[in-house]
């Protein structure tokens, strides 16, 4: 084992890992910076500070992209296979981060690249170790996989209510009150129903305030569908009902994750082979 | 069987079950011409482009209209009692999809016909085997059955507090500032209790503005009310209640969902087969 | 028994019961008679209506006002102690119903009287037979009395929040943004908390607008804690586990309402005094 | 014992302790006097009230002020260690609230010490004798520790789309419809996620209403997320989670709610009375 090689190694460890306290602290680190980077994009985009300090920040920015360059070079040397990282989901992200970063040199107008940047804030949740939180949060995803066909039996529902009452707010109000096209009146329905309420487009006829607060009565109403749904199957998933099995006795459905006798009347759930034989 | 029924039954196939694999790419295909027909229908109404390409959309819309005349022939041609069809809900639906089409030549303000075309887009519940997922999501109707009355109350109570504070703020605020009557009221009251808030008629008045708060927090809490019903009797329904089983001494019907023993009389519920071996 | 003792009877069983026919229908029709007398108050108060038809409507008023004065002399009448009758609620609220129509004949500025009308819709209750839904909907109260104590620290934990924001808000955006007193502030911090949003009042400093996204989600957040008291609350009711009575043997809390034995090990709840004597 | 001794102690009793007759009516009196205070700083920063009545609700102030002051030293004076009440939470509030009114003297413009006096309000918690509450609704506390690491993730996921869409809403509609500046764009995201909708900013390009209307479904959404989440917590704390008994045969800890026989060994869990007679 050369020197390079372990190298290499304990970089790797390092820069991939969060197990080792050194890797822990990298990915700390890494996220400080990567939070300053955000901040720095977010505060560069107001105008008053950008009129001032505009030099100022593209030097920091500079020395951002020149951080995440080497980052990124460091990470290509260190993976035993750099090619699969190179073109990993994460490996694509760090790329990202330092391409608009060098393309704003030739092309001033980078305003429209900011956004590819702010995707490296998908690495906060690599450094929050989101793994262990969303093991712990299982019964979050139990939930939503439980509840899906429910889910879409809403969301179609909801499409097809925004696009009726669009349609007939655009024929009742029309043109002069603002409801200038079919889009624009599923526009109002959505910002009505969900109760946002921008007030930008508001009913002006009488018929079109009535047809409105039908809207706002089943939007106030209808948030307790996906409530419900959720709640029910979360309730259910953290109460671990997992092993769906018929008790051959008392015909109880669910049972401990682990159960080999119902708790119900304490028979086997399972007939033992062995026995028969 | 001649080959003129055979062929005809082979079409009904296609057309009116969706449990083949040609049924269900005919009902795909319907479903995709209908969300196109709509869209043309939505698109048409921003006005840029209606003064841009108003004939090549009207020929587009024309397109349609054939399309679905022509399925509304084959679905009359193809169905064993016509006239069943044609005065059943989808057949009624199926008609209206072609009338405003058709009319829509001799009257060029066919604007508000647009409408009932809207009306073809109950057909995706049909495509989307909704009859499948709401048998899937019965413990949602279960719910809404169980929670009927309670709805009732909640509703009529909404109804009495939005009458009463609307008048209240007829009053107080008066016509000078935008609350011109009691149903100009009664909407703004609807407006601020379900959260919406368009802000097109405020409380200007110190008074008003109390009132309004008293209005909003009752908005805020009583959205508990729907939403708990709606859990409570989704978790009823999804858990299943109560053990129905006779107790074998006592003949006891219902008992706690994880009753071991009746609790009337003490005896166990179920024999333990481990024992009588 | 003479007759008119016996009319008396039989009106009184009309007028004052729902459980025969006549007593039914006489509700029923009341009920619409109330319904029609609000509904002229509120179109009255449409300017446009009140311009072209005030004496028409006045005259229909005037009818009302007739029919439930006739009604109120009836039950005077058919009670059998009528001043117990006349100082009850309902017999309050109907006097009420007719005095400020008798009044608008002395001062036509009745317009601030308007509000008391509208209590009659507290007969709609009546009529509505809410007695039989109540006694079915029990379980709402039974959850709002268990979560009563959990709502109060809730409901004065919000009165905190929104003070102590409202006056941050003051302090920070000042009167020349809108907020130009702590008690405008407090109605812009409960408008914002309650999620309505009016959009009257908005803050226009970045540091008001970062405080007002605290409060936004603060609001959006707290939402689920009147929610989830309630739900757990109903489910709790709902699932009827009234007899709290800890069984001597396995300790198990919550037993049927009828529960002799505990469900869950088979032995009696309470020691039988017999046996030990 | 001497009589300062015990008038300090008979004191201390009444001043700190809630336990007698005579420390409840303390308490009770002081919180009247805390928002009394509290009001007369609210209603002076009405303008048209300060213009008329400046210098007597001065003179009231200083009256609290003075009251507060008297409290405070009397509380040194009767308390067992005076150091340790100075140095306490509740005693640096019962001084905040006293310096600004000092301060108030020397500098006229003590309106951005208006803050430090609401900080007294804490003490309503302490006069409403939140202990017996909290204890009372310890399920609370229980259902949000239990919530902790779920709500931090559901927290990091609404920060992240928050920023995400701000970001996406200033690229597409820029600084001519009023998205001056990624912070404005975020402050945007978050009006319109937790569905408040001021209506100051609203997106005016066909996109930018696309976009917003995603936020709106999502804020729609997710707003079951916490709500699911405090329930279930709160439904598991109420019902007290799992049976902890020692299975008598295989001691196995925990077993389901209602478990009579353990689901591994099929023994029954507890012995039943009345057989053992």
């Amino acid at each position: 084992m050369t020197t390079a090689t372990s190298r290499r190694e304990r970089l790797h460890t390092v820069i991939f890992q969060t197990d080792t306290p050194a890797g822990r602290r990298f990915d700390q680190t890494l996220l400080v910076v990567i939070l300053l980077s955000l901040l720095v994009t977010i505060i560069d985009s107001i105008q008053s500070i950008h009129r001032d300090y505009a030099t100022f920040l593209a030097w920091i920015e500079w020395g951002f992209t020149l951080v995440f360059a080497v980052e990124y070079l460091l990470r290509l040397y260190c993976s035993p296979r750099p090619l699969k990282y190179a073109f990993s989901f994460y490996g694509l992200v760090d790329l990202l981060a330092i391409v608009p970063g060098v393309l704003a040199i030739y092309y001033s107008d980078a305003q429209y690249l900011l956004i590819v940047r702010i995707i490296r804030m998908l690495r906060i949740f690599r450094v929050l170790k989101l793994g262990t939180y969303l093991r712990q949060a299982h019964y979050l995803l139990a939930a939503l996989q439980g509840s899906k066909q429910k889910i879409i039996v809403f969301l179609v529902s909801v499409s097809t209510l925004v696009t009726v009452f669009g349609t007939l707010m655009y024929v009742i109000e029309g043109p002069q009150n603002g409801f200038t096209s079919i889009p624009k009146g599923i526009y109002w329905a959505i910002v009505t129903l969900t109760t946002v309420g921008f007030g930008d487009i508001v009913p002006k006829t009488p018929l079109g305030q009535m047809v409105s607060s039908v809207v706002m009565i089943i939007g106030y109403s209808i948030i307790a569908v996906p409530t419900g749904i959720f709640t029910a199957e979360l309730a259910n998933a953290m109460r671990g009902e997992q092993l769906k099995h018929d008790c051959p006795v008392c015909a109880k459905k669910h049972h401990e994750h682990g159960a080999a006798f119902c708790s119900r009347c304490g028979n086997a759930l399972f007939a033992k082979q062995n026995d028969s034989a």
